[in-house]
């Protein structure tokens, strides 16, 4: 922490803002300049409130901290890629993996149907929502239980996994009876209750970025469920929101290569939400592996005209069969670079 | 609904969305331009499907829909405005309510103390968290049940009614029993499951706006609650995230004279977290009330330097003073215009 | 200045910042933690420069100015706020001013009409625009110097001061012939050949904030005009971009609140484009005055449902007629505060 | 242009709207719902003014252009790529460009040494500011004619094209003597004075896009310059403004994608301002590559820790070196991947 006191501060109102760091167990370090007193402070503490207890001193012009708020999923804490292994694939190692299949599951024909085409191009895990988080209460909410059983179903018929999302701590534990990996959808990054119940859960947890939350807030929201128990969780860039309207969300693609210096969990793009618009999926998700992204999540509709969401974002059989075939040679070179990363990291 | 077809659509695509809007049960009505086909949707069906379904189909440019997607919480609903009854205070009517206290219940002392503070400068409810949303897993959480009994108590000493936050659908239950208003926080706005059970509950719902949630989607998690129920439900400005670093958030006042034109609920602002900054609070406040809001929400602490979280946002005993002071003329100009308003709707 | 070293950076990387801070001319103070080095540079340099330097280095994780990166403008350099005496009325001071006018001149009898209501309700000075800033180039683009001989006419005419807009430094010398205060929009707020200009000319500069502008980079863009020659500056709040869409603009009018803090230059606010909708337009009007804006700059056209650019927003006649009935009581409590805070100043 | 009146508008309001429709020139559809009344507008006439005009009327709730507001830079207009031909290479055809160099001309040791750099690795233009649009007036703000001049024997001395910007109207033929492209920077995107000089000059332009700028007014942007007389225009993706403050700006790479929908111009990415950090510009770049942008344009310095700007988010030579290298791979499939679509324009 740094304290930065304001030009005139007095002698008594530095003094006590040495103090009150002293309380909260840092020790202190001051500069005094021919302008400003700043005052340092080391060690460790309760930073946040710390810090806000130091902006509410008189006397103080800002209080900034140094070191990062999140430890367990840090570079700095663990040097080396986490690897998730689900269903006998692995995130964060050697794979570039692709989740793929339609917003919701709407019924049994078409959650079969959308599982056999994604099955046949490629695809390791099915997604669909059994619990749909939608803006409108009068818009289609999910099939729930009815939708997980169905999930299952595809998943015998097809051998993929399932991921598929949790919108609420009291539905975790039914959730992880039947899903792989529990999403959990961008407008509940911070629904700290659900963090901390899947702390609890042994399923690996697939986080979705905040519409408009920082990276750093990410990876506060990962820690959670990390220090609450949970080591497996990855993470998804899926866009934020900014000022422009022509395509759903802003892709944040920088975000994952800025991801990747901080932070060792496997980092996951959803191009579908990222752009709202099919016509964009395949060239972002281009770029999502060429930036070096562990894995895909994609929307895909046996019929997206006849989806009951999400359907201008879904690619249909047909356009699915051909990004896969399209993404194929950027996937060999993200293979040779991954290969000679973890060869660099070996030696 | 309205529908742009693409130049040079072909008269199979344009068909084919006559359609699929007859599907859904609309009446058609085309207008073909000597440049391009426009459809138009009229009459009542499954909006929000109908148009990502149209957005998905082959010639089609654009998709927009024309009425709100919300009916409760509209003014076009219900004219008047909603008046709230909490332990005698009318919220939406003739007075102008302050709500005000700390950020957390942080032990008996503490909240007690606050409670006399706010009480004595004229505020008819008292704030405090006992479940609190922290970015960091390491944060002060909240002293839970024991912070509702404690706040239950400063009801019992002082007479003030109490607002306070709930997390999770699984606390609404609990909450409710201590709380007379719950508070929903910005990062739970669009936690569907939680609006659905306030949907259920008997008590009175401040919704907060979500950090990135435009006053439309406030709105609409505004008619969750109301179409699941409860009809009582006020919405609260407390800043969105923007570019701008200088404050913790950016004050949207003018959404509250927006929100005034579109729906009948009451409108309440928080200028401590809009702000984050202590000494920007009162001229805030004064800003909110002469923009017409229907009262305030205020951080106050005993001692804002030794607050367990917020402290820069705080007030301290006199500056809270010396704010309900300065307000007093302003607030004396709110009711005359609300007079001649109630006045000029009874005619 | 405060650089923060990254966790286990070498001595050589520690021992190369502190050389490279002393070449700036800069002294070094260090703090070295247990976990981490970070050093402190204290004095008198390019700094700028410095910090991009600084966080090129090797070992380097962040690196910090404190110091506010602008001088002339600053409540630091400046205790007392800056009075710009303009035909008679004084901005800054003991007055609440108001300036109003179509968006553009269109007509000698669209601008004389428009002069005359604006006068007749208590507005000082009329503004319109002459060169028009559109983002189509099919958009109407203003009358140019015909348009400022119109502006002339009706000054002699009404007696009110004028107001227009400048958009390139060419033209600078031309419009303060005709205009006793030069705007600058909200786009050319960084257009530094624009702003060296207006440093060399004797008119007083009303610079509107950038549409994404933060209140720094507002400050560094007045410290430009005054730091080449020109202290007469006002800075305009008139709505920043966000993803809200309800409103043309966000309106930040905590800003200024936090300007007023930090500045000492008059603040205006434009509640016409900060809002972009004209039932907003009072209710934000009052909400500027209750909050200490210096006064206001508002679009009224003689015929809004006729005007050639902004239209929607602009006040009629009778709206702008009730809207300055609706201020004067709040005026008035402006005006008493005023005179409280000058009253102390003056202790 | 369609008009959606208000719920209960009554017939005098929609036969006004009618009226006013026509004398705008338009051809009036309109469609009576049983809910509400909307009129369609159909023909060619000045939008923007008409729009406004509509807004303002009583009755009229929303009035929503259909059709895009450009029309020369429009794919609709022009479905082949632009090819713009500077020193014997082809921007928007079939070589992918790289243009490199220092943030500004510095000194001739300097930009020589920069030049070398980048020609040797095989980039085909040299970047370097001789005007610098700085935040601060005490930052240093480049060598204006004396750079110019250094460039040119940069130029002589490598065989390397020559873009640098251009900040004022009134340097634009001065620029253009010296430059191959002209650059305008993001701050000037909407410096219309500029634009419209730009549309006489003969030079190649590459437009960056403004921090807070739509898609939609990066491309009326251009068609300022292109309706004013000069067709070759390059738009360029530096990133924007928003909440994220981890990287400099946030890089909408999907916005390459969604250009190239929307327009035929040649489409460039600034990996460097994107992000602002150097170590985040190879990954960045290569998803450039891999989205299909036509060229980047990255910033290089001979030796970063030394710049006078930008240098946290320039590469030092060794860095740039091994960027090229790494892209190679990623070119060719580019290059395989724009020979089938210009294959399958030809067919």
């Amino acid at each position: 922490m740094i304290v930065s006191m304001r030009l005139h501060a007095t002698k008594e109102e530095v003094d006590a803002v040495r103090r009150r760091i002293e309380e909260f167990g840092y020790k202190v370090h001051s500069i005094e300049g021919e302008e400003r007193v700043v005052i340092g402070a080391v060690g460790i503490g309760d930073v946040t409130q710390c810090l806000e207890s130091l902006e509410a001193m008189p006397g103080v012009e800002k209080a900034v901290r140094i070191s990062a708020p999140y430890k367990f999923v840090s570079r700095e804490f663990r040097p080396a890629k986490t690897e998730i292994r689900v269903r006998g694939v692995t995130f964060g190692g050697e794979e570039f993996i692709v989740m793929a299949g339609p917003c919701s599951v709407e019924g049994e024909r078409q959650i079969l149907e959308a599982a056999e085409i994604v099955a046949r191009e490629g695809a390791k895990f099915l997604r669909g929502g059994a619990f749909k988080p939608r803006t409108s209460p009068y818009d289609f909410q999910g099939l729930a239980l009815e939708g997980l059983k169905l999930l299952d179903k595809a998943r015998q018929a097809t051998g993929l996994g399932i991921i598929t999302e949790v919108m609420s701590d009291g539905d975790v534990e039914m959730v992880a009876e039947y899903a792989d990996i529990l999403q959990i959808g961008a407008r509940n990054m911070q629904n700290f209750a659900l963090l901390k119940a899947l702390g609890k859960c042994r399923r690996p947890v697939l986080l979705k970025r905040g519409m408009s939350s920082t990276i750093k807030e990410l990876l506060m929201s990962a820690e959670y469920i990390v220090a609450h128990g949970n080591p497996q969780v990855m993470l998804c860039e899926r866009g934020i929101r900014t000022f422009e309207t022509a395509t759903r969300n802003t892709c944040d693609l920088a975000a994952i290569a800025a991801l990747d210096e901080l932070t060792h969990l496997p980092l996951i793009l959803d191009p579908s939400h990222a752009t709202g618009k099919r016509s964009l999926v395949p060239a972002v998700a281009r770029a999502g592996v060429a930036i070096g992204a562990d894995g895909l999540l994609v929307e895909v509709h046996p019929a997206p005209e006849k989806a009951m969401s999400d359907g201008a974002q879904s690619l249909d059989p047909k356009q699915f069969a051909a990004m896969m075939r399209d993404l194929q040679p950027y996937i060999e070179l993200w293979k040779a670079q991954r290969a000679r990363r973890l060869a660099a990291q070996a030696m």
